[in-house]
């Protein structure tokens, strides 16, 4: 009749989704001001000035059927020559248009790496907490994802339960840093060892595995934290760029992959993408949004609402006697439940109008995801509801 | 160490794009105005002014974090809700909101409708000649492309050759008019005859056939030719629409795909539908051009010029002995070409510098595509090199 798999998918929305919806009909009921909501990553930061005085000027200047027309599969030339410019300039790599093919955003950057690198019965390793949709891309790929739980408390990457994971199946293995859902950034150090490891597996089974670098966050950082740049410390590595969270325009679609010419079969793995992306329905990365790009390289929304959003949770916490995730990036805190069932903890919270989600769907229980992507007026608001929250559980401090 | 299948797609670009590459190779060596390129289906005529303007006032008008944010994974619902009553006053139907779901344009809405609707080992019918890509969407949906050709000459739908590939497998049949490669559009009388066959196949079966009608042409018609409304005339009718080529904006990756509710099991096509974009990669239609649509609903680019630049080339190949299959729409004309290969006729058609693509790509070997979204005075100055090419071939009359 249908195909039952994409129904399932379609009919079970996630965690979060449902947990938004919630929160739309206790708004409904209650006021929109007296419910706490802190289930979406949605940017709550406009986009700079620069993009939509970009949009414009571009509507009134190029020519309409270059700015609204396909640009080729790849994406524009000069556009790529730009991002190449741009991260050569910033991380002194030696990129050029080549490496890089536009994408509609992280999730076709993932989904079209995955299916490019991976033929069936290829294995994904995923460090859990990992954003569910992961494991829905490698699956759609035809590949497996397999799970490696991070160390708790750091959340760094656990090398011995890695080393266990790690089979001649092994195709990529996949972070994300700054994480979504934790916030936490791979030390320098872990991503040595990671690299170290890695060259090791390779020459034990004589094949290359992937590092795929999932970088929505890479901007979003806090108190002077770098964030390494991948493609530096392993050959084998393939970029997954988004521009939605830097610039504030996840609708917009708009992000790119880059295949350095240090990867294996560089130029293979390139036209395996170009496939993918094909075999997906892509055709090519939105135009208007790719012309956008070269006037926004470098620049993001104002950064420094979300690092006073996520002070003023810190701060809470702390008093509130509430343990987090050490928080250097992105908009997320990862909160450590003060009792065994996340979910327990979060039907609790509701009862102080807090909406969290419960870690279980990022694969690594006993923890909550707080997206601090929201008006700052309302964690305001919300600060006197965590310590009730903290009073419920006897954690509260003094 | 990667995906061979994707390598190959993205390996061998195809035969358009060769053509279109050698016409820039050529206007290098030869100069601009003299190469006569014909490859590509990308709109010469410029978005309506509606376009540009919309686009700069919701940049000044409406909320950048609304803008630019993620819209519900289905499309925002005042943009769905326009569209349905645009359609309802349009073609007397009575769509809401819920039947549509907001996609990156053509390639995402079919890719995307394969998908759901198939299981491994389900066929899919295509009508030749047809878009080259259907073949790569269906196959990388796990389904099985069944090639029919329609009649020479009219390119209607040759029932005998239907009636010989439907089998209990099938899952979908697909049309596609105004047609892309031959500007053909399918008469009511075939359209009614469709209808009654594949419901009578239904029955026989025990189980619904669906007939996918990929309509991005529907707009650009000529002579006051109508084209059908589908779902008036079967249940089981999946639209796959794009704003692409009505709008001029086929980089701006904007349509949708529309489950009406008389489609069998509708909420639960439509739930796959939902799962097939999540597992695609899609999250959401690009937020800034869902905004645009409503703005843009029943109006088109000038389609006066597309008509134009038909209506020469139709009277130069009448005197040229160059016979056409009925162009009523679309912007391509598909030519018979005067011996049994196209190719040897395409590469004729060089030596006066016309680049045509020959049909054997789009299952219909025999004739060349002649795409004329290209500018006016390009056509007036290709009209002597084809009575060239007709003297070279005998065809030329008087």
């Amino acid at each position: 009749m249908y195909s039952k798999e994409m129904y399932e998918l379609g009919a079970h929305s996630s965690v979060i989704r449902e947990i938004f919806e919630y929160g739309k009909r206790r708004k409904a009921e209650i006021g929109d001001d007296r419910v706490f909501d802190f289930s979406l990553g949605n940017p709550s930061v406009p986009a700079p000035p620069v993009v939509n005085e970009t949009i414009k000027k571009l509507c009134d200047t190029m020519e309409p059927t270059a700015l609204h027309g396909y640009t080729s599969a790849v994406g524009d030339q000069g556009v790529r020559d730009a991002i190449a410019q741009y991260l050569n300039r910033t991380y002194g790599t030696a990129f050029s248009a080549k490496n890089f093919y536009m994408t509609a955003g992280a999730a076709a950057s993932l989904s079209i790496t995955f299916k490019a690198l991976t033929e069936p019965g290829d294995e994904i390793i995923l460090f859990a907490p990992f954003f569910p949709e992961y494991s829905v891309f490698a699956k759609a790929a035809g590949a497996l994802p397999v799970i490696v739980k991070c160390l708790p408390d750091t959340l760094q990457i656990d090398f011995d339960a890695l080393e266990r994971a790690v089979t001649p199946q092994t195709k990529a293995v996949v972070v994300n840093s700054p994480n979504n859902p934790s916030g936490v950034v791979l030390s320098e150090e872990t991503v040595l060892r990671l690299c170290a490891f890695l060259e090791h597996k390779q020459k034990e089974y004589g094949k290359p595995i992937f590092l795929i670098s999932d970088e929505p966050y890479r901007e979003l950082v806090y108190d002077g934290v770098t964030v390494p740049y991948l493609t530096k410390y392993y050959a084998n590595t393939v970029v997954c760029y988004s521009f939605s969270k830097s610039l504030s325009l996840p609708g917009d679609r708009i992000g790119y992959i880059l295949v350095p010419d240090e990867v294996a079969n560089s130029g293979e793995i390139y036209k395996a993408v170009c496939g993918a992306g094909r075999a997906l329905g892509y055709v090519c990365a939105p135009s208007l949004f790719q012309f956008l790009v070269p006037a926004c390289l470098g620049q993001t929304s104002d950064v420094s609402i979300y690092k006073h959003n996520r002070d003023l949770l810190l701060a809470e916490f702390a008093r509130d006697g509430f343990s987090v995730a050490k928080p250097d990036g992105a908009f997320y805190l990862f909160l450590k439940s003060p009792v065994e069932s996340a979910a327990d903890f979060c039907e609790k919270a509701k009862d102080f109008e807090l909406l969290l989600v419960p870690s279980d769907s990022f694969g690594f229980p006993g923890y909550v995801r707080i997206s601090y992507c929201v008006a700052t007026g309302m964690i305001e608001r919300a600060l006197p509801a965590f310590r009730k929250l903290a009073e419920a559980y006897g954690t509260l401090k003094d």
